[in-house]
């Protein structure tokens, strides 16, 4: 028999997960299923844990699963609970205990801004660095901050929600209840907002016209702005300008050596990175002027937070052992 | 013969020094001299070495000098130089290079945030945390970040520099060459700025109508703000709600337990401190309300970076002896 650790990254609009082989620590398969807005946590649970035990049996059936480490947003690490993420409406969770129902194997929880920056640290753009930041811009913001090589908690263990800072003052409702958080400009919602801001100030021919808020998602602004929409090209500009500025703040803040940029709206070809790398030149402090880089996560797929939980929970079960005696740890299970 | 260690905190407006009894780490003597904007680094560097030496002839004569540790802003601590302090016109300086004309003991140099931070960890009101944020608002606005109960540097030195985050997008024109700074609104200079704004749009009667740009300080703002005159209350009341802000977003990075305020303005009664916890607090993220304390220095008289420069040349000269073993490295001297 052999085992294998899963890595799963609950994001507000798709939950990706990853099947590691234990011992030799890479990556057997990756997949996602959509997180479903209108499913409570309990149908989320249960249709997860559906697809990873199908998916178990008909791929990989001889192996056993050792481990699982989750990376989620809003995550307590002290109570290991989910409170209030604000891109799902769960109210506070406590997803390993509803985990816990379908696999009886040890689990671990952390922010998925942090579990990204760990997979870069650890497998991805970050090898060499100490002291860098994560951003993720998908249904939301988050933000993971490595330094002297070591992921910041801060006191209550949430710090890095980049995305509740406020960049405009009396600007957008967040679902946190604020106005002119930065999710609200730069996230997958955010630029669906500025689409439709434009959209109601501009008398500008776009196919946008045609498309409802309720459906347009980030992926089809992404299209339309590769296909020369203006509408789509300048808000894509717009959240690029909002979001160098915020960067260029983050630095004034951590003097960090680079940024990398991971979800959604980020691997939309080079759309937001070759802006946002522009406006961030224009609005760094001059100590820093040409010295931090912007960075592509160096894990493809959007699966940074995927190694990065699976990391975690590899080291819960002793990552420091050599690979005999992971084997060995094995037999004796 | 006895031996002292000198704490100096060099500021846009005053710098301020203490002399410690090194075998015992207590202040002897705190005392400061104006910083003069017109002075170069060389006069200003032979003004203070001059000082030093007439308090330790005049009333410390049994005592000789072990050791400097200095504060200023714009630190890079990886030279050791200051680098175009944004309130001094001195370029880029080696002030370590210019005090050992004088001073022939070993020195340190520190920014002057992170000397108070350090002053408060060790001495002040941070005694019993590890995750906490100084700010020190004086001619300008710096900061010091310690986490897990260690000072923050980030990869170039220059962790901490909240003056320049982008507070108000194309805002007030900031020494740095960038629009909208932080410290171009909190600070000494930036009250005296709103000030102004004030009176350019207000039609009220202010006794600040009688006094010119050049010679308003922000003592003085404090003063007419005590005696109920409505520009300088307003001015303190704008002031408190940009830093209010400001502090929040601080807060969403980085989830420190507290913030401590250092620096001219923050000495000024409360008016400073009472509206700022209000606007903090309207503005935090939910997840952080009632739970991170705003405090003024735990160090009387504006000298925790003065304090915090001291522990880190004590250090440097081997703080870790107990004092009887001090007392035989002084002798050995």
């Amino acid at each position: 028999m052999k085992y294998f650790t899963l890595g799963i990254d609950i994001g507000g609009t798709t939950t990706s997960y990853g099947f590691f082989d234990l011992s030799e620590d890479y990556l057997l398969y990756g997949n996602s299923i959509p997180t479903r807005p209108s499913e409570n946590e309990h149908l989320f649970t249960a249709r997860l844990a559906e697809e990873i035990k199908k998916v178990n049996a008909e791929k990989f059936n001889q192996y056993s699963l050792a481990g699982i480490g989750i990376a989620a947003p809003s995550v307590n690490n002290i109570l290991e609970t989910l409170e209030n993420p604000s891109n799902l409406e769960w109210g506070t969770v406590s997803i390993i205990s509803m985990m816990k129902e379908y696999f009886d194997v040890p689990m671990v929880i952390i922010n998925d801004a942090n579990a990204a920056a760990l997979g870069e640290l650890k497998y991805g753009a970050a090898k060499e660095m100490k002291n860098f930041i994560a951003v993720t811009i998908g249904t939301g913001l988050g933000g993971g901050i490595v330094l002297d090589g070591n992921i910041v908690n801060g006191k209550s263990g949430f710090a890095g929600e980049f995305g509740h800072v406020i960049i405009e003052k009396n600007g957008r409702k967040c679902n946190c209840g604020r106005l002119g958080c930065l999710e609200t400009y730069v996230s997958a919602n955010g630029i669906r907002r500025t689409v439709f801001q434009l959209l109601s100030q501009s008398n500008v021919q776009s196919e946008l016209q045609n498309i409802p808020f309720s459906r347009l998602t980030g992926e089809m602004i992404s299209e339309y702005a590769v296909k020369g929409d203006p509408i789509a090209e300048e808000a894509f500009n717009i959240t690029a300008n909002i979001l160098g500025r915020a960067l260029a703040n983050l630095t004034a803040c951590f003097a960090c050596e680079a940024i990398i940029l991971f979800g959604g709206l980020s691997e939309s070809g080079d759309l937001l990175l070759r802006p946002t790398r522009r406006y961030f030149e224009e609005q760094l402090l001059n100590i820093h002027k040409g010295k931090v880089q912007i960075l592509k996560s160096g894990i493809e797929n959007g699966m940074a937070a995927v190694f990065g939980a699976n990391s975690l929970i590899l080291n819960e079960l002793g990552n420091k052992l050599s690979r005999d005696q992971r084997n060995e740890f094995h037999l004796s299970n």
